[in-house]
């Protein structure tokens, strides 16, 4: 099995039941399972006309997925890509229909016009007023005189709706449900063909090719092209719909079929507004899946030349969570880039003692590099030294470029150039850490809270606590013990790089994904630098 | 290439402008393309707190989906599966960020923490307030320190954004997201590995398991599982979910990574519903797709024990389209299946004249069974005749059962008679054609105007034009002539039937399928069957 299903015998009840739970209550079933498979509003009182559509199951969220307030009033669920019987679609009718009489809105496919076609006779033998239209905008085959139902489709759903829901009588939603059709327009192209359910998967589209001008039931498309991009995709899409509409501005619905990915339809959606037919469009319902084909990889475009009455009824409210609205184009805003990003350099100042203190400390790390290298080459891959060594040798470049004699200024300099020369986690860590010194520094806080603060941001942010085998297992105690000097500091940061070597289990960076055995008796190269660090400056 | 793209290095940038220009000016962007990515409010005034989030992208809608009035302010987006820049980050941050602070909203990975970490720290320098959340929700690792951060993230957008719109101040958010967190739960599922666009597929997963316990980047799952179908796919991760929770009531949402087909989303709903942990579920977000990982056929579950406070804050209109909203799950509403379906029959009654007329219609349909079948051989299926003939028969055998006194009542008996007995698509309209007969003479038509009522409706339903090689051009030219009796009727009926062996493409039907020169010479046999019929009753 490859579906998210059980047996494909329950596949549509079960559907419809997850349907039924996601809507809180506001959609009803009728208790004819597993045949006749009906869902409708639950708040109907007849009142008004009813809208029943429907069709085969496969195209979710049609059908059930837009019954509510202002679309459907029911939806019949036939078995994947099957019409559902006569009895269905009549139990749909006789379940919402009252006075105000019914319309069926029928997808034009042989099983579904005849079995619809066939119930509102036997609905109207009950004196019910039941009006039948049948949506035919698929473009794919011009010269067919019964062009297919596609996902135009929708655009129907929700202009009867509108009217229906404004208490229109069923003639003037019947006529305004007719003359969208006549302006609606569809087609639709595929990467991939879709998977039924409990089937083997029919490949006939092969691996760069595109199939154009498909159905939504798995039937082949009017011809296979070279696929190119999204934008060669869109352009013959446009091209075909260009020859089977006017030049009017229209309303595009693009639909997912089922399996593009929601990144994959974002690029259509642009593509579409660069298209040819652009600036024709003035409004969008989309991207979305809204009349699928299982899973299918591909997209359909729907153009519907509405005019200002119907771009109202578009746009009038609806309790349809599947349905996403109709949004009216607008230019793109592109906003100025924020002023700051370019780091401001503090004004270079001259203090002996700290650029002394800044050489030795570099100078070390430098002459580190091959050791630390060693040591990372046992537990990780082996670049810790050189990592150190070139932000130590850049730092020691610039030091007369640095405000030395502003030590608030200069955490937050030395964060700038840690930033620019030092890569990976560790430098940013390390930036994070000169930063927030940096930060507490400047609100006042003493040199040596001002470095706990630092420590404190550097964990938050990494996430390793102590034990975890990093360079905190140094520093840490190094700096609580500098209360009582740099030797003290020197030998806590000893003892903390020494206890790395005891850890068999890393918690935290790349090491944690070592086992336990070959991390046993070698220090972190992180904590053994802070280590070596602390003791060339007691020394 | 197997996707809806143009060059990889551009699907980030195509697709924000396409949800830019899906938007309809609600949203917008900083000028800083290709690097800088931050989509943000088109109508942000900084009088509230700022949120930002983000990530690598190939999780739409997240980030920028989720950019709106009540949920984020700006989203700041990486390439695919890869953190965004300091730089990027930082952009968004100044873009948005006002007296009121900023909260940043981030995932637990590694490059996410550090990135938003350091543009946080450097935002810090320009005076703003800037906090953030750490979202580590997926309990698949349960004893990794380091939880990665998934779809359980839409919760703190959410619970963040709806307290941010309140006016609250940054420690309030901050602490209300940071509560958020401590009590959201996550996993998911996938049959499918996804494909990274412009890179191989990686085929991970062998067919019949299922992957549980992965993350959003296509990383591999904790373990692999004989997959059994959607309720053992729930029951595993329920499991998970209970033993990494208490037992309290909890929202739920539902999260379609990526390809994972509407029909298949539904059936997962209502299996979580069926499962152990329903009786915990109060609300359903989703199913929808919100934190997807590209083309994933997968899907994750996230839980959450929101207070009442919490429930309000989710329950917050909110101005982004792809926040499916909170449903508070309500028991089933199935209702009783309407009056009607199984059909009235009418009082039997006598009437000879009219016996003898359907007797003899009768046996002429069953004794033209092999001439019609093998009219039919040559141009379609070969049997029209037996489908005729057996309604036939069916219909004969009947005859005492029905309203023969009653012309209205019997031509609503008839069309009972041939819905339960005929089947294909010539069963269906035939039926169409005798309930619309019966419609039309309760109405009180005269008998031929009904007869005439009755052909239009089935042309209606069916599409069959005069001319498209059906039995309508036969039975059209009749019923005009019956007005001058039987025989004109029967002569009008022959030359309807010979012109079908004229015609050289059906319009309707399955002979629409068959070439020309299959058809000439050939008449249709449904034409053929009404004219035999008419010159049986006229001789």
């Amino acid at each position: 099995m490859t579906h998210f299903m059980n047996r494909k015998e329950d596949i549509v009840t079960e559907a419809i039941d997850g349907a039924l739970a996601a809507s809180g209550g506001a959609l009803a079933r009728l208790d004819g399972y597993p045949h006749i498979r009906v869902v409708l509003r639950a708040d109907w009182d007849r009142s008004k006309v009813a809208l029943v559509s429907g069709g085969g199951s496969g195209h979710e969220p049609a059908h059930a997925g837009f019954v509510g307030a202002g679309m459907l009033t029911a939806a019949v669920c036939g078995d994947v890509f099957a019409s559902p019987s006569v009895d269905a679609v009549l139990a749909g009718i006789l379940a919402v229909t009252g006075p105000a009489g019914c319309l069926l809105i029928v997808k034009n496919y042989t099983g579904d016009r005849l079995n619809f076609g066939l119930a509102a006779e036997r609905a109207r033998a009950f004196g019910l007023d039941v009006a039948m239209v049948v949506v035919d905008d698929d473009v794919a085959l011009p010269d067919l005189p019964q062009a297919r139902g596609v996902a135009g489709t929708l655009f129907v759903h929700k202009i009867a709706g509108a009217l229906a829901e404004s208490g229109a009588p069923l003639a003037e939603v019947a006529e305004g449900a007719r003359r969208a059709i006549s302006k609606i327009s569809s087609i639709g192209m595929s990467l991939d063909t879709c998977t039924v359910p409990g089937s083997p998967k029919e490949s006939r589209i092969p691996e760069g090719m595109a199939e154009l001008g498909l159905g939504i039931h798995g039937e082949a498309g009017v011809e296979q092209l070279a696929y190119d991009g999204a934008r060669q995709a869109m352009a013959a899409m446009c091209d075909r719909l260009a020859q089977a509409t006017g030049g009017a501005p229209c309303v595009a619905l693009l639909n997912n079929l089922g399996a593009a990915s929601v990144l994959e339809m974002s690029v259509l959606a642009a593509e579409l507004r660069r298209s040819a037919l652009g600036p024709r469009i003035t409004h969008l319902v989309g991207p979305a899946a809204l009349m699928t084909s299982l899973d299918m990889h591909g997209f359909s475009l729907s153009l519907f030349e509405a005019d200002a009455a119907e771009l109202a009824l578009l746009a009038a409210p609806c309790g349809v969570r599947a349905w996403p609205g109709t949004v009216a184009l607008a230019p793109d805003r592109v906003l100025r880039l924020p002023d700051g990003l370019a780091p401001v350099r503090a004004m270079p100042s001259a203090h002996a003692p700290t650029r002394a203190f800044l050489q030795k400390c570099c100078d070390l790390l430098i002459a580190q590099e091959d050791d630390l290298n060693a040591l990372d080459a046992k537990t990780g891959d082996g670049d810790t030294g050189t990592t150190l060594a070139n932000a130590a040798r850049a730092l020691a470049g610039s030091l007369d470029a640095l405000p030395l004699a502003d030590h608030t200024q200069l955490f937050r300099a030395i964060q700038q150039e840690l930033s620019q020369t030092m890569g990976g986690s560790s430098g940013v860590l390390l930036a994070i850490f000169f930063a927030a010194v940096g930060d507490a520094a400047s609100s006042g806080l003493p040199m040596r809270e001002a470095l706990a603060a630092g420590l404190e941001r550097m964990q938050e942010i990494g996430g390793a606590q102590p034990g975890d085998r990093t360079m905190v297992d140094a520093l840490k105690p190094a700096l609580e013990a500098l209360a009582q000097g740099i030797g003290p500091a020197a030998r806590a940061a000893r003892e903390g790089a020494d206890y790395t070597a005891t850890l068999t289990r890393a918690q935290a960076g790349r090491a944690a994904y070592i086992g336990a055995g070959q991390l046993s008796g070698h220090a972190d190269p992180g904590a053994e630098a802070v280590a070596r660090l602390f003791e060339h400056l007691a020394g």
